[in-house]
């Protein structure tokens, strides 16, 4: 499942210097972020749950992030 | 710099079972999501120049992956 819009990856890639991008490095950057956010929300959740909560807040990402 | 925008990021989190997710927890993840792509751009931006190139390609990010 694709969330992430291409566009702002591509503004990521051309905000570090690059003079032009390649449509498959927005792709790819994409993916690899939106992978990366599906691992940290599947904890995030986890950590939610095992704290009794429905609600998964900004201290679950965080340690679901050091966790990683 | 934020590019991501918060909305997607939301749905990341939603889509990995959270019944409720905090407004902090959705701009957390795009925080991290976001300095994540920018290290990985801005490895991807030396790997291509380092090639000779302007243009920034999936394997300069696919490099950069590795490399972190």
């Amino acid at each position: 499942m694709t969330e992430l819009p291409i566009a702002p990856v591509g503004r990521i890639i051309k905000n570090a210097g690059a003079p032009r991008v390649s449509d498959d490095a927005r792709d790819e950057l994409a993916k690899v972020l939106e992978e990366t956010g599906e691992k940290i929300a599947a904890d995030a959740v986890k950590l939610a749950k095992h704290a009794g909560r429905k609600t998964v807040k900004a201290s679950d990402i965080e340690m679901a992030i050091k966790a990683l």
